[in-house]
């Protein structure tokens, strides 16, 4: 039975965004497991009302329904052990956890430079569930999230000094290829990238040189992805 | 042939504090591998000459001479295949070389901690041009280089927020048992361990139970080892 992956979608269904998502989404291409997106809206709970839980991505595999992107690739790299791996075994999983850590810090840099956007990217009904849900969460309207624009921006870039440094001794977090830290990074990253009409990083950075080589992995999968550029 | 390391040592040779010597130490006892310690004070560079070049740790096996405690590292893990990896593989040592940048960060934040207890502990030959070296490239007196001394510890404590995150995972960087990536970090923080004499993290601290684990590893080896409170 083929995989589904429930993924969260803009107004456009061809727009995903969600940085949970394209962890998921990578993490099968990387497996090279064939699966079908079935696209959901915020407001589409019913949807998924079938995972007992209200959070995408979701994975069906047959009978198997696994939500939370980590808990995705955990279930992947266990169920399908002969396909590429994604965490190298355990030793290497170890690091990738530590990675995490570093990507929710990346995370939170990201998210003032993506609220907005993404407002501006989902439907009328969306809308007024995702500024109520995040002005709760984040004590301030949509609008003032972000603030100065260019110093959210170099905070990012800053922030990502340790990535930086690693690219100077390998051309990924996984070494020669990607693992699944890649992937969480890039998720992350493609968050802001695919909605906002920003220019994250200069074309001589580094980390901009690895974002381009995760956009042409696995045949340009992402890269092909539609962004708001793309849509508007 | 025995295994020689040549350790940066105090005005008592006993005392060790080099970090980058003591993560060559952890890797040794990591690979299961007996060796000479060789102590050297900073002035002694004719004792290391051999070696062609004047920092420490050195390690010579047999007709083999590696300085660099990562190169040390990569040396042991491919001359000594059979004895337990320090890097667990190429994706392990990928996610390795990510963390060597977060140690990096933390080396920066014990260094103020640790520059003033350090010269305390050598020699007055050494501390001549301990503090000649130092201040030029610190470009201020030893005695102004840490400043507010609980200031100067809160900063460590939060930089390493990233690795309390991760210990709540697992209990070491490593997985279930140490990497190398432990012993870049404890090398670290030992450093200022055994020269200060700073209550460095609260009792409650993961980051704590970590160093009491690494100061147990193979056989309470770190703890058996002199610091300035014994030789005081």
């Amino acid at each position: 039975m083929a995989i589904e992956l429930y993924e969260l979608c803009g107004a456009n269904e061809a727009l995903l965004f969600s940085p949970s998502v394209w962890r998921s989404r990578m993490a099968l291409m990387h497996k090279e497991l064939d699966y079908t997106s079935v696209p959901c809206r915020f407001t589409e709970k019913d949807k998924i009302a079938f995972s007992g839980q209200k959070l995408l991505p979701i994975l069906k595999d047959g009978d198997t329904v696994v939500s939370d992107s980590w808990k995705i690739a955990e279930y992947l790299e266990e169920a399908y052990p002969d396909r590429p791996t994604l965490f190298a075994g355990p030793g290497g999983k170890a690091g990738i956890v530590f990675f995490r850590g570093f990507v929710d810090t990346v995370y939170g840099l990201c998210a003032p430079l993506a609220v907005l956007p993404v407002w501006s990217a989902i439907g009328p009904e969306d809308q007024e569930y995702f500024r109520e849900t995040r002005e709760a969460r984040l004590g301030k309207s949509l609008e003032d999230v972000c603030g100065d624009l260019q110093e959210r921006i170099e905070a990012l870039r800053s922030g990502l000094s340790m990535f930086r440094k690693m690219l100077a001794s390998q051309p990924f977090a996984g070494g020669d290829a990607p693992l699944y830290s890649d992937h969480m990074l890039f998720g992350t990253l493609n968050w802001v990238r695919t909605v906002g009409d920003y220019t994250l990083f200069e074309s001589d950075d580094p980390v901009n040189a690895w974002m381009e080589r995760m956009l042409d992995a696995y045949g340009g999968h992402a890269r092909s992805a539609a962004t708001i550029r793309d849509i508007a």
